[in-house]
């Protein structure tokens, strides 16, 4: 079966996961999210977005952490305190924050797919574990070719310009939703900001779930 | 005893709590750290401050959460959902940020008293959960008289040129150690930013704790 969402138990609730590769906080939610909404039987909807857009709009033409270099500096400390505590590899890129939009494109094509999860794990690897330039197309073909995925196609696909319009399209829909960071999830109209929220948006998944 | 931090065990381990009253954030902390400190036998180290003068060498005339509406939006939604997590009242203030000048000097001025606890919690429930001016003399002077204190004395001690010199020196300290937000808590060298991270700095005194 290729739908990821229909695939999940009958009845249970749902999470919208808005992030983006380039957010060293969505690296987190990333690498947790399948694990966490299985044991709730929670369906996730992946929606991979820029966050760059949603800056500028903002009135920042960079990431906080580029910009207030305090928050900046304590950020690094705390990723690598919480990638201890999660368990989760570690690597401070050497290019922050690394726009990856020809990866966003290929995950928004593929936000239904089966291979949904473990592509964007994959992507995230590559840039905080590996440091490696995600936003180039010889990396993304790689992470595709690694999961025995026809790469050539997929990118071919992404790069359409419905797909392309669509990715702008996805921005729109994160700002109209008030989204102004990643990762943000959604609970039906309840939206919670960070990973440090995710139990949480998950823990009112249970309360919400209508029966099966 | 007077002296709060040296009624606790000894050997225990220590943190430093850098806190705000007009903090919203700092307020879930306040009213979390003793019960989760004494738990563990951790000293706490109560350190009030004033963000304003943090925010504005940032280049920031206000709270993030002012200056940034859709930010602002969310964390509104935030603390009402925190603080139903935590058990704690909740009352949006009329007035955010509530600066307290007074309220805070009074903090410094009892920082090694053994009422200080119980004090913070008061002022911070007078703001988030009753939505009173904390800014006013007859605020905080209500607030000391209800906990059996001195009011007047406390008050004069409190705005003696000493103390308030105390205050922007404790200030200046707060942005000598990178601290651009509250609260924040330092287990060591090691800083913590958020009452997110209020459970993990614990953690490291568990793991930092010399022998008694």
């Amino acid at each position: 079966m290729n739908d990821a969402v229909s695939s999940v138990n009958a009845g249970a609730s749902e999470i919208e996961f808005w992030f983006d590769f380039a957010s060293n906080y969505s690296y987190l939610s990333v690498m947790r999210i399948e694990a966490q909404a299985m044991q709730r039987g929670v369906a996730i909807h992946w929606r991979p977005f820029l966050l760059g857009p949603i800056f500028r709009a903002l009135g920042f033409d960079n990431s906080p952490f580029v910009l207030q270099k305090e928050k900046g500096a304590y950020m690094w400390k705390d990723m690598e305190r919480q990638c201890r505590k999660y368990g989760l590899a570690w690597a401070r890129p050497t290019t922050f924050p690394r726009t990856a939009v020809l990866a966003t494109r290929v995950a928004l094509l593929g936000a239904q797919q089966s291979w949904i999860a473990v592509y964007c794990r994959r992507i995230m690897q590559l840039n905080f574990a590996f440091d490696r330039d995600i936003g180039s197309i010889d990396v993304v073909s790689e992470a595709l070719g690694e999961l025995g995925l026809p790469a050539q196609q997929i990118i071919a696909d992404a790069q359409s310009d419905a797909n392309k319009l669509r990715l702008r399209e996805q921005t729109a829909v994160a700002a109209a939703k008030g989204i102004f960071g990643a990762p943000t999830f959604f609970v039906g109209a309840e939206m919670f900001w960070g990973n440090d929220r995710l139990d949480d948006a998950l823990a009112l998944c249970d309360t919400t779930a209508t029966p099966g």
